[in-house]
């Protein structure tokens, strides 16, 4: 029997349109204005762009004002800092987005002086220190929106964790670490693995949900999954190798004619052929992806209310 | 072939006499003061005098300057909360501790208010939000004493971490989780286990590195273990229970003996049984307990050369 498909579309889709607009209408009525989002994007990079524009468009549909506050490439550390204390003060922005990457030129520590800048009741993205402390510690937090998506899909869809084990392939500060605690808290058996873990498919056998987020195309094969696991692919990978598309999809397939017409496509971290074991599995696009933008609203909104009330 | 022992006392030793003392001497010249650490100690925990007593004497035999500041156990939250900001503000004090438990009737979110309270760059025990999300996400970062201590043996030791697994019982914000977190960053592949984990004796047969800090006598035996893995035990309970004792001890053993004269005993999480196929063990006492307060030295001896910097 193949894998149940999780839908992350058509899930963020209903949460964005039933639970959070009318919402985000209540609150509009209540203050006289919209929750509020600010976006700084520094420079243009191509992939950062795509990613905004789906930011903006899900938040205006919802009712949320959104605001792209755009800064060249060639800016200074220091003008990307003032921007950020600007956004602090202001009083129709109750979230504060910084998308990265932030340009290369920058410097390796930028990203982090520019996060931590960042006020901690306007830190829809959950990065500051404090943030992830707070999360760490289980106390009310805003959780990056990532690990929160794969949370909110694993509740919505019913996943028992307590209890269960669950493996999380990478240990990135955004995803892998933030989730193998999420799911700590709600009593999984928690294992962390990356790119020394050896023997990594027979770790992952061991999960009853498997969690990869390592940006490694098809990583994930039929030999690292229990039957009937479910499979949490956070992974988006642009390929436009044709012998790393044929790797993974066979001739004829329909996403293989897609890519061979377009020269390129995007895959997550799990072989398609995971399909055939798993008892359920979130496709990429369509799976975590749009839950991750589902959580920056619903962040925001969270923090638009913290600010009203105060 | 028995376990061998690792002397936690002895590296402790060593480490504040051969190391700490010396720097805390060069700082003393070059600074005319030495490095301070201010304790607070709310009530009269029998348990917490213990604590603070150790912490006071290896403070002050290395040449810290460290002060006890207590208040009554009918205090207010507001009043211990004045005494930390008061702290914060003092020159002399580089460090700031407050000792845990507070009393229960301060309420349940107390402990929280009042590290949340201590400046991050006094908290030496690492409890802040911000301090833990530092330490998260590998940047540098005051760490919770008992983590660093564990780290610090198996850094001295010589034990690989880095492709092994390590099993870490318990999810506590003071040791189970932060020294997961420490473990992932030295490269092992990290499974945590807790009250919720079924089938617990053989997950942690998994571990080349087993963590036990769940506070429950003798609950690590020897089917938990695999033969050869390094098993740190990081309990540090009081027994006077007859049954219990024996339940750990054989007749006549030296250590029974002197709990049926005195009626009680310190043991840790691990069952002594466990040295016979351990490869290596932290007796309790003497392991891990006198390292904890070997790295609150540590902590701060650098938050003063980091305010001395200023």
């Amino acid at each position: 029997m193949p894998a149940r498909i999780l839908d992350g579309q058509a899930l963020a889709a209903r949460i964005q349109q039933q639970e959070i607009k009318p919402q985000v209408a209540d609150f509009t009525a209540a203050h006289g204005r919209p929750p509020g989002l600010a976006i700084v994007l520094v420079g243009n990079d191509p992939a950062s762009e795509v990613y905004v524009g789906h930011k903006l468009k899900a938040g205006q549909a919802i009712g949320f004002r959104v605001d792209l506050e755009r800064l060249p490439a060639t800016s200074s550390l220091s003008e990307v800092l003032a921007l950020v204390e600007r956004l602090n003060q202001s009083d129709v922005h109750d979230g504060i987005l910084v998308q990265s990457p932030l340009p290369k030129a920058m410097g390796a520590g930028a990203a982090s002086r520019v996060f931590d800048t960042v006020a901690i009741e306007k830190d829809v993205d959950g990065f500051a220190p404090a943030s992830v402390g707070l999360m760490v510690q289980g106390r009310p937090a805003f959780v990056a929106c990532t690990p929160a998506g794969v949370m909110e899909l694993l509740a919505r869809e019913h996943v028992t964790l307590a209890g269960r084990r669950a493996v999380v392939i990478g240990r990135s500060d955004i995803v892998g670490k933030p989730v193998a605690m999420l799911l700590l808290q709600r009593d999984a058996t928690v294992t962390v693995c990356h790119s020394k873990t050896p023997n990594l498919a027979e770790v992952c056998r061991e999960a009853d949900i498997l969690v990869a987020a390592v940006g490694r195309p098809g990583l994930v094969t039929k030999d690292f999954v229990k039957p009937g696991a479910t499979v949490i692919d956070v992974g988006i990978n642009t390929i436009t190798d044709a012998a790393a598309a044929s790797r993974l999809y066979p001739d004829g397939h329909k996403r293989l004619l897609k890519f061979q017409e377009r020269g390129s496509m995007l895959v997550g971290d799990v072989h398609p052929e995971v399909a055939e074991v798993a008892g359920a599995l979130t496709p990429v696009p369509g799976g975590i992806g749009p839950l991750t933008i589902t959580m920056l609203m619903l962040n925001t909104l969270k923090a638009a209310r913290a600010r009203a009330g105060r």
